[in-house]
């Protein structure tokens, strides 16, 4: 199976130079330990590191695919990123969504001017492939495709210029495309740089199957029992073979620690982080004995926490 | 009366360079017009754009005196900045507060290794100028101050850079650091960029006194009405002067403005903004008609939301 290289990581980042933000590190003066920098992807557009991704992946379409559009299946950050990422081309989106997710997600990736399509849930992956291939659409996948992976590696290519001296890098692992490109930018330029992936303990797929070797499926009624809703998911062949190379060690949190570093990373940091979001900071937090020691770069993958879920983590 | 200069801020962005996050422009997907960026000056060491004044002042002082140590009166966000960049000096840092201060400020304050004298309040003035005279400690004005304003520049020199035809700037006015430095490095870089101060309309005072050119005294009692407990103070005959030469207008917001704005940079841009710092988004998404249009950059000075208040307004 072929991976990412750096090169498609840097290829990727000229791509969405003026279209992603380039998210400053930022140290935390507040941590006694003084080591403890935040690279808060939640300030991107529709407000999480998919726009890295989707934008890639759009933009190493040919002309004649890219202008008749794309399609995609979330009811998440990755549906808003495609509609963001095709509006900045100009070109058609249409976006698959269960029935029940929030409206105002709905809303929002609307606003970006795509057709959003709502289906019965479990349907939406279906729909989107049978819309696809009637209407001639490209599908962008949330994970399991090279351009996504070197596109959400830009972040990782970040971290390496802005402290070259990174010791540890703490990731969210879902389906895998952020942590396998991170840890693939991070191998290549800080070599001496461990990357540890983080998982909500109630979706620790991906820990148990790094351990084993070999990828394991937990069941969806297991898995969506953690607030981390962006963290769900299980990675693909393809981002299992990326974990397995860069990804030193696993971590997982628990949900009380998750609601903690919510709330640290409102007061302290001020940041809005949704639950996924969070984790990397929970992990540092809680689990400073399981983590080397040394310069660590927890990324904020996203902000779009439910309001009244974030009230509730202040009170 | 001799000004700051462009000269002098460019001086001061070298010194706090390192010290002070380079805060993004991070423009604003969801604003229908498009042409809203904020300067998350929220994400700087403890919380807001004060360190960069605080910093820059303590640089200039000679070794000896800087040895010798520094004080400060304040309740708020200059306390914090004084103690951190006295504590990135290693010289010794002492800030008298008044003692109705919330504990959480004052404990703060003291974790970055200053000491903490708590007076009565309206007594915190006076006894910091007889505490400088009795251990030789030079005191740092929080805004009335050549080096203070400079070193607020640099946020103005950052947005210079990152979007040199800015059009129009947004920055709040209390002591008026933030804007005279601000509004200097603007005209000197962006000369066709209009820069427009915003205030809460219950301590408008700046707005009344640049109407009358000359300035105005509120009652402290008038002042301590708006929630932006960062925008209650008044200008100084120095900063008075520079916002006379650099602010072209001033925009007043009211305390739901305020409100509403510090929800919608939650939501929308996943950032927690202190009322004073959500002062000019709320300028710019409830007085549009009072402002120059295009491409505008709204200055989030702090975050340092108290957090009951902050899950009030989100809820």
């Amino acid at each position: 199976m072929e991976l990412v290289t750096i090169t498609d990581i840097e290829a990727a980042a000229e791509r969405v130079r003026g279209v992603a933000v380039r998210t400053p590190l930022v140290l935390q003066t507040w941590d006694p330990r003084g080591t403890l920098w935040l690279k808060p992807e939640s300030l991107q557009p529709i407000g999480a590191f998919k726009v890295r991704g989707a934008f890639n992946a759009i933009a190493t379409l040919d002309d004649d695919r890219r202008a008749r559009g794309v399609i995609a299946y979330s009811s998440g950050n990755h549906a808003q990123a495609v509609a963001y990422a095709a509006q900045r081309f100009g070109v058609p989106a249409v976006i698959v969504v269960p029935d029940i997710a929030p409206r105002i997600k709905v809303e929002a990736t609307r606003s970006y001017g795509a057709e959003v399509i709502e289906v019965p849930i479990g349907d939406h992956e279906a729909k989107a492939h049978e819309l696809a291939a009637e209407r001639g659409l490209t599908l962008v996948a949330p994970f399991d495709d090279a351009a996504i992976i070197a596109g959400q590696g830009t972040a990782g290519l970040e971290i390496a210029e802005d402290l070259p001296d990174v010791e540890v890098v703490l990731v969210p692992v879902s389906g895998g495309g952020l942590a396998a490109g991170v840890g693939t930018a991070i191998k290549a330029r800080c070599p001496r740089a461990r990357v540890i992936g983080v998982e909500p303990a109630l979706a620790a797929d991906t820990a148990e199957g790094l351990r084993l070797g070999r990828r394991v499926d937990w069941p969806m009624a297991d898995r969506a029992r953690t607030i981390a809703d962006g963290l769900r998911a299980q990675p693909s062949e393809l981002t299992f073979a990326h974990l397995r190379k860069v990804v030193d060690d696993m971590v997982t949190v628990t949900e009380d620690e998750i609601r903690a570093a919510m709330r640290t990373l409102a007061t302290k940091a001020r940041l809005v982080a949704e639950p996924s979001g969070a984790v990397t900071t929970a992990a540092y937090l809680n689990h400073a004995a399981e983590l080397p020691e040394g310069r660590t770069v927890a990324i904020v993958s996203g902000g779009n926490a439910d309001p009244a879920l974030f009230a509730e983590v202040l009170a």
